[in-house]
């Protein structure tokens, strides 16, 4: 079950200059692929599903409730920096700072929210759930979740530089602290599973039942020999996870031509394509 | 530039029992979330995208070409998977298991295909390049790839687990060697680039920036304390990017209450919203 | 089986001074959740699966039909507005006032539809169907009708206030008269159906079947009693359906610690996840 | 800020015999349409966003909140119900029963999950949060959340007559009685605000703006006489609003002929579609 | 302006043996990419869009308008077969014909519509009207008509070889009927804009603007020498167009290795990333 | 398999003068439906389904493998317009040239990507691979593959007409040429399959199948006589196929009024919907 503290906000939501441009910006940290939406679910649903030590399906559980609140916080964000927004062409028509700032904000915004946030991100998609990465392997949830705070963070940073309004860095300044947290939190989680350990994921499953002419090989997909392989850690030596010798080589098919055959008679195709 | 090898497949790709429930099953490699159009042009956005370093950039276009041939032998398992599919009512009105089989297909795959491959996942949802995740940002682009191919060779063990068909299993074990390949990959150029080093993504922001009360501290959000929480490498000692040291506290708000106060009587809502 | 007049408008559409601007926001008209799109498609395929009094059909129909009508208008109403749309960059580069608008409009009624309207959102998001709301129940769907109304008038009234062209600012008042009719028009069915009795939706279903505890109490989920539950007309009384009273408390689990225990073998975990 | 409460379920979730397909069809009551993801996440966006009175910013912050309890139980329900599906071709080959459920569970419960719920809705469509409306007119709002509430009730009465599972009828007479609540809530609260009086919404449109001859008509559109206009409460007497006075007419065109005239040069259209 | 025949059906619609499984497969064309929104849709927003002569903006409403009648008698088809669908697990538990028919079908027809068609596909994807294809250039849109028609009439043969029922096959000789009708027309009309000389589309942009080197030449993009060029029709002669001769040769890149250089310091970069 | 050769571009790739709005027009000829994402991937999961003569297969996987070196340059060109685009609000607040450009670019080029391009359209949408038309049917393959030139040569050429650049001018007038070509090549190989002889596509069903009173008629809908239809080379003569004759007739119903009856007691409907 969950609870709420009144709308009472984590931290302090100001703006000083309302701007809707910015809001419009702000929308990707609500609901982007690097959004606060998917985190929330993210967590949420990895913690919903979670299998196996209950610390983690907790540990999820308490930073998935946690993002509710940074939601909170942009939403407030979004509706404070719509004040005053144009609404009028007729006004715009000859101004051009008030034109560009009509054409530029995100229009339905002032059309069909009465001047609120939505669950969209900053070019206005909706937020679509399929990006609620939750594999059911702990492992790999830990490093969607580092990667979707360091995208996050890249975000939340963007904006900082982005704005000059002194209430908006204040709550960046809080919510890419929070970023750096959590960024550390899962990759401390992976590295408590195991960190190298961890790889490959999943690792429950018998390695010998891999082709083990190609599981530590970097094979290289240029067209000829003028193409260099690029080298470096992958190239060569024990591999990341310490359970192979990474080599390089040139790939080269050993499938044969795919060949379909003839079309049944009972498909919509063409004469031709049946055998004849 | 890019070139084809004439359709020759880069590893066997056999079918000994055509089912069109492992069919629809495979789609999921192809047009899923860890399906293989994803990682090809997740790297290959990447590649193109990316600044600095060209060593990253020639990798990525190495393994993004690479996984043109992975669509492609998916895509033929597909339809040789599909060779006999039932697609008649009457044949399958009495017949339990083809009636089952008629059911549980990819019915796509019988009436707008012509019994071939789709760039949809195994619920038929077409592939959506929302999920072609390029940031920018090497660290984060690497640690984006690695989860790819965690849960992409999840996908590739569970559809081994799957089949009793050889010729599939074959090509199971050649797909889940290159998933180890590259998920190693992906984390030794993560480690390379300077793995702890790397956090917290993006690295070039000056973390004075952050408020320090917020930067590393595991904030539990439980109603009450009768919910201890839970305790990791996360709780507590130096943080995982050894920038910090971790500490766990109850979060409590600070923001005050949200108030968006009265509507503008512009806006489209009714008599009570607006200013009295 | 339908007909058409020619291409004859049903209400006259002039537009004096075209806006690229405008057309952008008048897409939300039409391919918006709040568009004619949405609603002509929602009444039509209510009435083509509507079971029971054939009345009910009978005048979805025919609003469905009239709501045709509408896109039409609007779809003008967008081509007009783009004559004379900016089209070079060069043109541009130095006038403040072009540059907003060729930033400002929907680019793609430059470059991918020769001047004229689309089926998408003032964002530019495709209408997607799953916004048909065709449930079945026919109080659900007049309920479902009176809000898309709702919003739709609202809609037509921003547009309204946001134009100064006089043939626009008539063309919504056509617009905006009909979306009063048609809100009146789902109630009044909503009404005769029974009101109040409706409820709840579906009222075919005996609600001695549902858990008598639940059914007719406010539960509130604040974290603590400093947070006093808002009162209002749902919180005491007589229910809204006259079937219940209306009492408020505070939520509490019931339930138990949610525990789903380990993984399967089967499935692609991290070890420790399985049964140790 | 938001809570939770360690992972206590708001109700009891007991599953005696486990099914994969009630899980694929439990799964319209996370993430389809009438689900709870959207309710949630709709009622703290309308919260988010509330302008005017506080009290209903603060009821829709209550109920948001209870949703997400609700997304807990079923996503809980859906994993408990996935115990023991069948994942292997072989086992299924020759037994219909579990053909028929391998075939209609939703796949990826097994492949892409490790068992657990997704946010998605029983065709495997991912909730997309265009769903989610907040128009910022509270009486639109309470229609919205009582339609969502109605299909939300419908649904789960289909979902209790398809099961006979004892846990699952227990847990859906609990979500039965709070849609019955929620339902009555929003009706409630549409009263509240004035009932009849909130129509035509918004009601702080000056509607002498609307063109008079359109506003409480019903317009039949058929081809001729030979079909009746459907008869009923919405056709004549006194409006619902009691604002006008409803009458019944047959549409007739009045804009004209649409006509766009040629095509700008600068369109690439061909030859014949530029001015002679 | 549209009218409609008070629910009268363009042709027969009976249904003598019920089949959810049909039903399911039916929804492909109503709601698929080749299904009958999608042209109803294009061929209006063609039409609304259109300038240059008029015939062919009265001739797309014409069948625009036909298309709303094909989605009815679709939808009405897809009602009729669900008749009877089992809703209840018990019953189906130990009947395999059953379950597999629960399993098969589209649950949500079930749970979602009572028993009624949606504007969805045979995968349950809603449609989404960026498959609208309406270019504003008259010969890329009968291309683009003939090509909907073209996988319009497969699919309804496939239906048709799918189905024993007799109502459904006498529907679909209807409508397999039109769609040769409709294959006819928009070829017959691209003929008459003036078939070859149509192209290349646009063909009201100079030619001689494009580069003369590459704009009559198939380029192979193979590997090696080992794979030969196809050749065909489009390798040697005349040009289709009638403008150009066709020649074959082998691609080489030109434009040297695409290189971005360094990020920009205000890019949420890694630091290796920007200048050193 | 596939290789590449080491990021070499197929053609020069240069930008003069940097612009933000040029990138996001751009965008449409990456991600768009008329773009190169969507015919390389197109022509590749045709070439992968192909079955029949070998050679449609091997000039399917020629031209798919070009099109990935388009989506090359066409990302290099977003890059590289988007280079010193305005990140920062305080510079664009008193500069209206800058705030028009600032509004009107993509934001997440600024925000997400550290200024590279996306697979998206110009107006933010994600490519959808729900665009990727792979029927089975060579025919109707080679006209969505002559239709998606068509309207990739209208793009390009809009582009071309918008900018003033000189390098992007140089480098859209190759990709004209190469839609010029492929434009032909897909014509020229549906005229090599039988050109007219290819319909009714797919022509490997018994015509006698259809109902002979509709395949080779225009039916006019429109609503009385007063509407003449319209004529052309489709309404009269020997049809396009060579199959038939044309002629021209009003539509009317044959198929009855549709009546689906009462509701089952099992739907979730109100208590009038079913048999009383």
């Amino acid at each position: 079950m969950f609870y709420h503290d009144g709308g009472k906000l984590q931290y302090h939501v100001k703006v000083d200059k309302p701007d809707p441009l910015f809001a419009k910006a702000l929308q990707q940290a609500i609901g982007g692929i690097q959004g606060e939406i998917r985190v929330c679910l993210q967590y949420l649903f990895q913690a919903w599903g979670s299998r196996g030590p209950a610390k983690y399906r907790d540990m999820l559980l308490e930073t998935g409730t946690e993002e509710m609140a940074h939601i909170e916080m942009l939403a407030t964000a979004v509706a404070l920096n719509l004040e005053g927004a144009p609404l009028e062409q007729e006004k715009a028509a000859n101004d051009p700072i008030m034109r560009a700032t009509m054409g530029g904000m995100n229009i339905q915004h002032a059309i069909t929210t009465c001047m609120a946030a939505m669950p969209v991100d900053a070019s206005g998609n909706p937020f679509d759930c399929s990006h609620v990465y939750a594999s059911g392997n702990v492992a790999a949830d830990m490093l969607s979740n580092a990667m979707a705070e360091s995208t996050g963070r890249m975000l939340a940073v963007q904006l900082f530089k982005m704005t000059d309004d002194k209430g908006m860095k204040d709550m960046l300044r809080f919510l890419i602290a929070r970023d750096t947290m959590h960024q550390n939190q899962w990759m401390a989680a992976w590295e408590e599973l195991g960190g190298r350990d961890n790889h490959p994921i999943p690792n429950n499953f018998p390695q010998e039942e891999e082709l083990a002419d190609y599981n530590y090989t970097f094979y290289t997909t240029a067209k000829d020999d003028s193409v260099p392989p690029p080298t470096g850690r992958w190239s060569e030596g024990v591999s990341f996870d310490g359970k192979g010798v990474f080599k390089t080589k040139p790939m080269k098919p050993v499938g044969g031509k795919a060949d379909l055959g003839f079309a049944s008679p009972k498909a919509a195709v063409q004469k031709g394509q049946e055998k004849p």
